[in-house]
């Protein structure tokens, strides 16, 4: 039987390359289409070196595939994947086209009209944590944000719980592929090398995924959040400390053992889950870098009542790249690890 | 004239060099003597080539001067300038030994029995900002920790002018320089190069010179604070953000003109203030690399009611040896800014 | 029919660990055991979340396997492996313990009296692009040093084809992940960072391995190679510059068609190998990193004469882990690059 | 009476925020202009936070001013300064396009037909060392580049001295901010981050400097040189590695004794240079880092018959601005050291 072909809509930026890099060493799909404007005609091999096993030329046009990735940017992705999904294509969009439910939203955050509206029903949030079963029967799925991605599975399980107030701060850290391959004064070494910022602190683009995962976990209350990033002079990696209040009395004892049934309620809640895991103090973005992986560590401070949670992914592994290709094995049945096990690369 | 003499005690970790640097440009004191047990007898240009133009013999006692700095670890360093008081010898103590009001806290936050705890009520805590007067007619002045001058410049305005609910969050980001020198493992390159973590979740020796220092500025309330530091993949610089919830109809107006008298706020509690800047956009920290400056950066989140608190230093500056020879400059009666005007190193 | 079982000793350094996260991912022989004094008894997870996946609790002493791979320091490792020869298990040594042929280079070099120089003659060194058919005979592989892969792979096909004078020059940059794990200042971030050294100028343990397979390679000739290591703010990563005088008339054409029949040599060389690269470009180490592969790119400079040979590797990958995983599958009969296909991780 | 008024023709790249920061710290000149097209009309601080303490307000055109440094690229940079000239304003140009002798050069090099080939001849070639009398005397100097600033010191005492054989291969790391501040593919974060590459293997723009002033002090002799620079995940810092043959017989005595005879050649040569430090030991480029210092360090490597000389610098310091500044002091009799006594910032 042949395997399923899967194809990347422009390779040539850091989520389309590690999506190539993770699929050409995957045993049940077979990348065989690339895509990219500036480099078409150009061997992948010959723009990025450390991709040169795999036999492919970059295309200025899609070829015949089941699955597409999509790597443009917003507004962009949406036009190139509607005619694909009308040829019974299946589709996980990188971009943030088809992760917000409103369409106003996308007037609001991303100042554009949106083109299909009416699919924004139908595509589905690509969590598999939160979302396994309806990605399973999706032909279109929205790959969530990275700060989307390190927050929401970092609060999920207190949200759901009811244990904590809806007043909730997250204070974001990114390594700088997330601001992509694009030429930007802020993205230049010698800008970012030795520096810390805050950035969008009149809203990132991030926080409403945030908020429309978030409120659809709390019942009856519409929560607050406060949404920080920062930029971090590292290539890969995003971490996430979210703080909120711990409603008295919902968690029993004190100190440690209030520490304790804390963490088995995170325990519990991604029992099973392959890619998650629940570690036993702060996690390093370094420990899961390259991989799939996110670490979650919840943890109380008695003295200001404040649940904190950190958690940390690789910002192109789970938080793009990675959770790409879990959502595709779930969209095509094949088992939800495939080609996903690599431990991450430490040091 | 003769030049005020003055001295390094523990010459040889980063805050001992930082301030053996800016000390041998100071115009108006003259570095006489360094000590440090490991590297006793050698030139201080043998065991750090930058600073050759200094002609000085690293001491195992220090010599007779007018003013030391002690650079040595908490606990040891009280003991080291305790005896020197007594000469007569004015202190710049660099460790947490003279910070806490409280000798209790000592037991509780540093493991250790205060040694001369009589001198606590007498030690002047050395932000400049807020202890100026007592600083110049102490003896015994406490160098801040990085972290709380970091934290307490971004709150002061707000806290004392009474816009903010007593539940504040602090996340503050630090460079490496700040673990020392010393041998740690989480210290080496190879384990903190891209990487980012959380520590100290179970409360870091800082917090309480922060709530001490907080809570003399809010009138009635009992401020309580949630500190979580982490450590960033660079050699230094320090950046915190500080969240809590603005009290409705304390600022007039809704916006950009709740943001502007925010802003006003700040720059009015820091007019005349020749270190600390409050500045249009969110600070880098790169932009205070080198130098004793600290850019605040106040703003508001109208979705979340929060005041928002931006603000970054160097570590080894305005968090240490800067800040330092400030309080220096004060107790000896010199211009504030003598020795420490010159900018940032950028990039 | 089980797989082989292979072990680890001293798993908790750099290049063990990097042994495990390969082999955890390797289809054809399973991780059984892996030691460690100071972690005896933790689950290889509790010390290194990123493997977690490994369900293996720390030895102190190796569990039964066919085939063990030791990181122990040199001079412990020849001990520890020696009884384990006894026993019909192969090895292959990442220490230093039996790459060198000569007794008394033990003696010069690392400064002690060799424990079995009769294994010395028995002893393969590991470079498979050299000496493939020995590894597949052998019991006892020596796995080569980082700085001799990445320089002798640059110059091999240089010297073999008798094209260079023997006066050789190696001006070769490392990142820091090199130096191991063990606490020394010169390893700690805020040493590291930001700086460039060269280091050893007074004769660095790896060049008698270089001098040892470059002269073999040599007709007649003994090579004089001046070899100057310098460490890099990076990780991992390995770049060598080789530089030697083309002897006139060895390679026929002038400028372009000179350098495009030189690169032909190298091409012709290393026909077939999987892991060795020739480029097109001067190479990046980031293209390398992770990965078993060597990037080599040879050119000429018409002003100067001279050959100028950029290789590069990451010090983990080849330059250690990977050409352990890769001698082992030669040694077991495995398929050379099981284990080993995956590509770089960049960026 | 006034002091010399000082201004920067294109303050918003590197060199020109690294001339401003060390201007507006000069006790003896004042910066009074400052321009650069795109920020034109901008306060310089809210361009360059670090620089608010500059009261100036970036001009399309230069002010009134004394002597001007233009940071200008080349061949515009020339155009710029030769009306200024005429106007009797002294000029430091931080460009290329005074520094070579020949004309015919420019056209080999860079591409582009010198505007006034006839000023060649007139301008000096800036570095104090070797021609500290014609810069005192001179209009026009030619601000060297940071590669061969870096080389030719680490040269000049062997090749003055008659020591070496006149084949030599300089292999140079170099920081990233020597790339400057325009936007490059090769100069973002996470193309940098973590990767060595070496470029310009056809010829780097800087080798004509090195050849000229070598040549120059090699009597009789023509030098080979062959240069090789990389680049290195750092921002600032600069290291050379120069590798000669010793002429046998040269230098009296072997081992430590040549080491040592060796090292005094190269102690008288830079005796009484106030910014040159012949070190004992290999130098870190960390130790230079913010100043206008050049450590040196030469050794004799006794296997091979090697010279080597291993020099560092900071590249926006002595290798840029830095240097600059210094020129500036010759050029105006002031003392030489004014403004660039500040010690390296070390960590």
């Amino acid at each position: 039987m042949s395997k399923t072909r899967v194809g990347i809509i422009n390779v040539t930026g850091y989520v389309g390359i590690e999506l190539a890099r993770l699929l050409c060493q995957h045993p049940e799909v077979e990348l065989t289409s690339v895509t990219g404007r500036s480099a078409a005609g150009q061997k992948l091999g010959q723009v990025f070196p450390h991709l040169s096993n795999i036999d492919l030329t970059i295309e200025a046009k899609l070829g015949d595939v089941d699955l597409a990735f999509s790597a443009m940017p917003h507004e962009e992705s949406a036009k190139e994947v509607i005619p694909l999904l009308g040829c019974g294509i299946k589709i996980v969009d990188m971009s943030a086209d088809f992760r917000l439910k409103s369409a106003a939203d996308y007037q609001t955050w991303y100042n554009f009209a949106h083109s299909a509206p009416q699919l924004l029903a139908q595509a589905v949030y690509g969590i598999p944590e939160l979302h396994r079963k309806e990605i399973a029967e999706a032909n279109l799925v929205a790959n969530p944000g990275c700060y989307p991605t390190c927050s929401i599975l970092a609060l999920a399980p207190a949200v759901a719980s009811g244990i904590i107030e809806p007043d909730i701060v997250i204070d974001a850290k990114s390594g700088v592929s997330g601001a992509g391959r694009s030429l930007k004064l802020g993205s230049l070494f010698s800008e970012v090398d030795e520096d810390v910022t805050a950035y969008s602190l009149d809203g990132h683009r991030h926080l409403p995924e945030i908020v429309q995962e978030i409120a659809a976990l709390f019942s009856g209350n519409t929560p607050r959040i406060t949404f920080v990033p920062h930029l971090i002079p590292m290539t890969r990696g995003m971490l996430s400390a979210c703080y909120a209040t711990l409603i008295p009395g919902k968690i029993a004892g004190t100190g440690k053992n209030l520490k304790e049934a804390l963490k088995q309620i995170y325990r519990d809640y991604y029992a099973g889950e392959p890619f998650v895991r629940v570690v036993d103090s702060a996690p390093h973005t370094k420990h899961t870098q390259g991989s799939n992986f996110c670490h979650v560590y919840p943890t109380y401070d008695p003295r200001s009542g404040k649940l904190i949670v950190i958690s940390c992914i690789d910002n192109l592994g789970k938080g793009a790249a990675g959770q790409g290709i879990q959502n595709m094995n779930i969209m095509l049945g094949i088992p939800e690890t495939t080609g996903l096990r690599s431990p991450a690369m430490f040091p």
